[in-house]
């Protein structure tokens, strides 16, 4: 072969060598230009093509140093074998392409998973980051505490101690990049062959990486007060996963009693600790804030886990976990080798952003604005009372509709996608063997506008009143 | 108790209710404030010391956000139970202060770890992340793919492929905050309970992390060419951990040879897997650069895992796993739902460093800064010819010396250390249970100056020459 047929446009933004270099590359990965397959020669493709020799050699350089063809001296270039990755990313993109054309039929996605990111004080967070930078500092290239920057810890410390009644000293807190690294680490500090519980419906996130641990993972029934704790008691687990400010998906609440409870099963023995998720205490709309259950903790029995990810922004991939004092002494006598996941810049820069009053202010202007797309969701799910039983919406950032006329799970879904509505079913969050076919969808709003949610809200009415 | 005698001093740069908070705070640390005294009131203390209420009030707040007091309604305010916690503080603390004066002991350290900041082009370094942050990019603040920005990853192949010849898609490249954690998702793609070899001789903090898994170590014999083929043949492992282009601590570069018998080996079973540690490739002062075990593999066999942190710096906590295609399509099966480790921001800051050119000639900048020290340090210990077998010189930051005296490690770390100067035992990387005992030490000068390792080195020979 020595003619490859490309058109070259000169209006297409792109220098001609990436154009050729796209088009060979597009061939090889759909599976075109097959294995060992020789390409032309530089000097062929550039007389064919028009175009300077240099133009084609930039382009297979390329794709050499990418390793899509590969040069045989004397003889050419010839295609590289790929057949598996060929077929693993044809998946992938495959995959991704469904997905897509499956989104584009909707209109309106009520994701629970969406945040608002308009109001982020994207200034704010610049310049902080220019004046870390700027003082000279050079220690902030060096490499940190494993556990984190003290300062940062401390000023974390204060912040849960002021909004979640969390009593920690800074010394206990571990910093890391993300909640799944500080789950990794809780693994090694918890040892590998752990019996866990969680409930029957719960984060299924957290239940995909217990399941990639060594842990036996046991579904806990629960009732509207959360977990079950005599049935807890009864599977033998020594710890349990629970999300008691605002469970996920049900949106319920953990009540005094139950927490009571909760913690007196952990006093009972030793090895027993509770693993409190407090993803998104944030935002409450009604009442009182709820002290974190790590608050009501006297003996030292609940893992604290929180993150800046929901509440600042995705991209800022830092957690922290507050560690009960045994298991801190474990850490720093087994662990702390483990280097710290989060580079010092960004800690220094969360650190002046917290401690300048940003995120608090942040906080306050987002718990406006979901407090009032909440009050328009909740608002517009309360006209369709006589068809739905509204709950969970106190806080967070998604509320419950149960069907009062017996109507699925699966029948409400389709019926939204029919008008051009995503909403999401409750049994996505079961983790028990068997689904239960449920009468509930979630709906998020922290993605939204209002007037997304307003049109939403009225196309699910037409589709759901029939 | 009503009393407290602080002395608050107006130049100290800090604020009265800080010198107030410090001092409270450091004896209730100190064990001289114990749990359950009453602290004087705040009327009380203001009196006694001469300041405004409030100041006593800030400080207090202070010390109850951090939980060292609790106040008690209608009867003032009391240190908190923290033995435990003191306890661990405690003896943290003593090791802390034990290993300055250790270290305040030397003058110079030749320690093995240490790197060169001072040329580290901030400014530029500073500049794009003005330059990322300036671009209203708000997807920046998104999450990202869990394998890090598919820009960075083409740009990190490209990378690799020019400057180790590693043959690898951007798709098979996996970015994480740092080799602990790559190695920690490593743990969950090859299985929990696998046998690994490693040289006897070994990378310490590898070891441990390993031996934080369920992994079943092998300390396999080295010999000059690195790894014995056949005894890790019998061990029976199935995985390998090996730093081919320059082994710590020994400073030996694999052979091709015994690259080609360790490749073969891998090939001859499914499940074997060899784990190349690419740690400091980037520094070699003679003969051409070798390229990575990876390049010479045809079989899929190497997963290939490097770092920023040491050519850039530790702070930078970005690492890069390149897997095999078999383990890759595991990974995107199962295990790509575990969150990406490292903020979107650092992963532009770091692609466009990389492209921009500022690294390579960072790295061109530094291999002439450390040989410029290598020759130096070199030179040196040639003058003790008779005295020291020199080795693993002419790539990374250290070098060994071999006692011809039969001089132990230790003896010849004291007499050292009877100067002012640290070097390191060989033995310090030993894996196996029984410790041999050596007539070598390392000489790290990565972090010293010129200056300093010609004050060092005349100090050495005069402790050594005795």
């Amino acid at each position: 072969m020595n003619e490859l047929t490309i058109e070259l446009s000169a209006e297409d933004g792109k220098c001609l060598y990436e154009q050729i270099y796209e088009y060979i590359r597009k061939e090889i990965r759909e599976g075109k230009l097959l294995q060992d397959e020789k390409l032309p020669s530089t000097r062929a493709l550039a007389s064919f093509l028009q175009v300077s020799r240099s133009t084609v050699e930039l382009a297979y350089e390329q794709l050499l140093s990418e390793g899509y063809i590969e040069a045989i001296p004397y003889k050419g270039y010839f295609v590289c074998r790929m057949e598996e990755l060929y077929h693993i990313e044809a998946r992938a993109e495959e995959e991704e392409r469904e997905k897509k054309r499956q989104d584009e039929k909707y209109e309106i996605d009520f994701s629970p998973n969406g945040i608002e990111m308009e109001y982020f004080p994207y200034g704010a967070w610049k310049r902080i980051s220019k004046n870390t930078l700027i003082d000279d500092r050079k220690e902030m290239f060096a490499l940190g505490s494993p556990q984190g920057d003290f300062e940062l810890r401390s000023t974390i410390a204060k912040y849960l101690h002021g909004s979640r009644g969390v009593n920690c000293f800074p010394e206990q807190i571990i910093v890391g990049a993300g909640n799944d690294f500080l789950l990794m680490l809780l693994e090694k500090i918890l040892g590998r062959h752990v019996k866990i519980g969680m409930e029957a419906k719960t984060y299924k996130r957290a239940y995909r990486i217990f399941n990639s641990f060594a842990y036996e993972i046991h579904p806990i029934r629960q009732d509207g007060a959360g977990i079950v704790v005599e049935e807890l008691e009864k599977s033998g687990v020594s710890a349990v996963y629970v999300m008691p400010s605002h469970q996920f998906p049900t949106g319920n609440v953990m009540p005094i009693g139950r927490r009571t409870e909760l913690l007196k099963w952990a006093y009972e023995k030793e090895e027993r600790y509770i693993i409190e998720d407090d993803y998104d205490s944030e935002f409450r709309y009604k009442g009182k804030p709820i002290p974190s259950l790590q608050a009501s903790d006297k003996m030292e029995k609940v893992i604290y886990i929180g993150t800046f990810s929901k509440a600042i922004a995705p991209a800022i991939r830092i957690s922290f976990m507050v560690l009960p004092k045994r298991l801190l002494k474990y850490y720093k006598e087994n662990l702390s080798f483990y280097s710290s996941t989060v580079s010092r810049i960004d800690q220094m820069i969360l650190n002046e952003f917290i401690k300048d009053g940003y995120f608090e202010r942040y906080l306050n202007k987002m718990r406006k604005v979901y407090k009032s797309k909440h009050d328009l969701l909740v608002g517009e799910c309360r006209k369709m009372e006589n068809l739905f039983e509204l709950s969970g919406e106190n806080a967070g950032l998604h509320v419950l509709l149960r069907s009062r006329k017996g109507k699925t799970e699966k029948e409400l879904i389709e019926s939204a996608a029919g008008c051009g509505i995503k909403v999401y079913g409750l049994s996505d969050g079961y983790i028990t063997e068997e689904k239960e076919e449920t009468n509930t969808v979630l709906l998020g709003y922290g993605g939204l506008s209002e007037e997304e949610i307003k049109r939403g809200m009225e196309q699910l009415k037409k589709a759901w009143s029939e």
